[in-house]
């Protein structure tokens, strides 16, 4: 398995200034510019937005997360509906997380083996089982263009080194067999029509386990290098440090996915380290709560009372549906207020597009 | 104030067969073919729908609510923002209703009075008066292209003979109160430029108050004739019975507005009775519901386990986005079962759209 990179390149890049880079990434479902943001459409979906509204903020990849679907309906039920695309009704690629991130967060686990996880489904109580392989299976079942291998994240709530470097090796291990579960499900595919599988970088804040699992992961076939275990608690100093610290190790021949980044600051920073992709449910859940990003990077708290007249849209330069629309800050805050949920909506473009358009800068 | 009809003819009809007609209602902002289904935007917005989604369907007339509205944001914060077209960022034509019937059927009510109500407003507790003369004001300063006249809805909650009466004789006085103080406020604009009055039949059950009710409001100078008190509790039959019997007596020179009602076989049933418009909020709370109208005005439960994986659209002979883009039942159900917002989004545009097609049938 320890072939260095695939045989077909699937991106191609060209620096642009101070580590920026503007790159291509070819998927099965179309081409990818990057510097890119990728909504998370956890259930299937960007929460309260249709695929068209979506799509119009000039979103090139959305995410939809391995965990939650498995429970619900299931990647049996999807498979059913046609597919990842067919069910979200989404024309372009589809990036699938490898549920491992959800499993450390979100559930009662039972048991860590080498063999994987099993932990218990909080909304019924069922035991689930989750391993390398099941994780790719799941993946393949969705029909995701993207995959992203099963890592060990117990990182996240572990300071010690020892237990970071468990879960570093162990993440390694489950590479491997990540790799070939993914080989061996899509032997038969051309390379036109097999997805892409991310391998994570782990190694918590420890610098030297980073750069060993970027290396470990870098030795892989792997299409793509995804960034985990950061975004998960530490200072934005720490994050930072481990981001610069890493950025002359990447190889420039694939594509770098930060997992979970996603404020305008911070994807300015990946971005000018070496980082070609992003994911995040924040622009969309701080929109429903009222919060969107303005032109500098600012923040605006739109329920707040002196809006309640203020006749201007959320950012008068920006190019957003609900900017250009004329959408008045005064109206958003009314909506707020009254519980609607168009409010939502309405934001999540704004916040969208204004990680789309930052992403754009860089691009062009 | 007992001209018999405007001195601008606003309306235009011709009869179709069995009573049903094919009309045109001019508005200042715009042109209205009836018959035609107005859905509600009761605070100021289509529940989740952003307003393209809305125009989209095919409506051509929005609803918003006197009542909610007044509350909040209050008027004047509205016209600050531009009037309600502005502020909820629709370019047709809009529709305000009275608040009367939100007065009677949500708030605690301290005093009726010949001169209007005093009635508490839920949220807060303050103390509000709502008369004739101040609803016309708020819809002025709302910006409504059609109002409706201030009425006593007591008829809700009572069956006697006697309290109808005095609401339906009520509302007659309050009509020429009405009618006074749009006089006043629209006394310096053009035909061209101000708003429609539309005046409310009441009467509950009774036959000859009902004929009576209509008969005194089309001596007045209102532009067009609403129905009200019916969908209010009643059987069916019983609505039906009162609509079979002003079918007749209607003045064929403006346009007769059923308020509240939205079912596909009640739209039907109406418009071969002489109705022009209709509106409700029905057809998005249904659908936020999993509900949904199809093909032969069947019913749809969208929740139900049996389209777990069902790859069929809603309705495979409908027109609207949410069809048309193919989202599953497969798709939906799991929305709605997980609690996506979004699939009351889709269901609404379907079934707004389901009744603007009923009504498009019935025109051409």
């Amino acid at each position: 398995m320890n072939q260095p990179t695939p045989s077909t390149p699937v991106f191609a890049s060209k620096n642009i200034t101070n580590g920026v880079r503007a790159g291509i990434l070819q998927t099965r479902a179309g081409i990818v510019h990057t510097p890119t943001f990728m909504p998370d459409g956890t259930r299937g979906a960007v929460k309260s937005l249709s695929p068209q509204q979506v799509t119009d903020t000039g979103v090139q990849v959305v995410l939809a997360n391995t965990y939650h679907l498995h429970m619900q309906p299931g990647e049996k039920a999807i498979k059913k509906l046609g597919g990842l695309h067919a069910f979200a009704n989404r024309k372009g690629p589809m990036l699938t997380d490898s549920g491992g991130f959800q499993v450390f967060s979100l559930s009662h686990i039972n048991k860590i083996t080498e063999e994987g996880v099993t932990f218990k489904n909080p909304s019924n109580g069922d035991q689930i089982f989750l391993s390398p392989e099941k994780s790719i299976q799941i993946q393949m079942d969705l029909g995701a263009d993207i995959m992203v291998a099963f890592d060990d994240v117990t990182a996240l709530d572990t300071k010690g080194r020892n237990r970071t470097l468990e879960a570093f090796q162990r993440t390694h291990r489950w590479l491997e067999r990540s790799l070939s579960e993914f080989k061996r499900l899509t032997k038969y595919m051309t390379a036109n029509e097999r997805p892409l599988l991310f391998g994570v970088v782990q190694g918590g804040l420890d610098k030297g386990l980073r750069k060993k699992s970027l290396e470990l992961v870098q030795q892989t076939a792997v299409d793509g290098i995804a960034i985990g275990g950061l975004s998960v608690g530490e200072s934005r100093e720490e994050m930072y440090d481990i981001l610069s610290f890493l950025a002359p190790y990447y190889d420039p021949e694939r594509p770098h996915f930060l997992l979970g980044v996603g404020t305008p600051p911070d994807l300015r920073f990946g971005i000018q380290h070496g980082i070609d992709m992003f994911d995040c449910v924040l622009p969309t859940r701080n929109a429903r709560h009222g919060f969107a990003w303005i032109t500098g990077d600012k923040k605006l708290q739109l329920t707040n009372t002196k809006f309640a007249t203020d006749t201007k849209a959320i950012d008068p330069d920006c190019d957003c549906y609900t900017c250009q629309q004329g959408f008045s800050r005064g109206f958003l805050r009314h909506q707020f207020k009254v519980g609607e949920p168009l409010a939502g909506s309405l934001v999540s473009i704004h916040n969208i597009r204004y990680l789309e358009r930052l992403c754009e800068g860089y691009r062009n």
